[in-house]
């Protein structure tokens, strides 16, 4: 069993995985950090829930085909890890290019992961608009 | 050690009462469902992290302050139990009066619970708006 202290590094480092992998805007890049079962859900800004690896890994198909450039830089790490499971929150500082269009953006996200052999993969990501602070 | 099936009962009902605190605009009774301590996380629809229970009070306090009815009716409710922790996601259809306008939104929720003791207690509540589907 990994000390508390190692457990939140190997977090910190499942979380920059996912968002290297979403910046990469390739699918198979992000299957590779995701639970592949009916546990996995997603919840994109403004979307409603996409529930179970099908539908999750259809929304980044989706997300992908539609986006030519996507960079993010964290602000605000928080991260809890409590046994098999944990929680990293943070405020996403996004530039993307979407339709030929450049767009900034906050998202603050709340990222799920859980330990799979000597793996923490993602079972959820929720991101939401940020309108105030 | 409760069955599973037991358990999601159990954290359905946690869920119901965190809606029904939500609806008393009473901070005593949302005292009562939530962890009171540094891993207390929300995300109110809009807004960025508010991080430990003194900063969640204070946001419920700040909501309640400026709402003078507010109704839930929840779809889409799927609640995941996996030892001593749960998530609950689940859509808010929700009729508000707020500063005497009435308003009607939809709501994204991840809520997540740990079990202290015999209770489920929220640690983490996170609503977003709904744009599309």
């Amino acid at each position: 069993m990994a000390s508390e202290r190692d457990a939140i590094a190997e977090v910190t480092a499942a979380n920059e995985r996912f968002y290297r992998a979403f910046e990469s805007l390739d699918i198979e890049q992000m299957t590779g950090v995701w639970v592949q079962d009916d546990t996995a859900q997603v919840i994109h800004p403004g979307w409603t829930l996409k529930s179970g690896w099908g539908e999750v890994r259809d929304s980044w198909a989706v997300i992908f085909r539609n986006t030519s450039y996507m960079e993010f830089s964290l602000t605000g790490v928080e991260v809890l890890v409590s046994g098999p499971w944990a929680r990293v929150t943070c405020v996403e500082n996004l530039r993307s290019v979407s339709g030929g269009q450049e767009g900034m953006g906050l998202v603050q996200a709340t990222n799920l992961y859980t330990l799979q052999g000597d793996r923490w993969l993602m079972v959820h990501h929720h991101g939401s608009p940020i309108f105030t602070g």
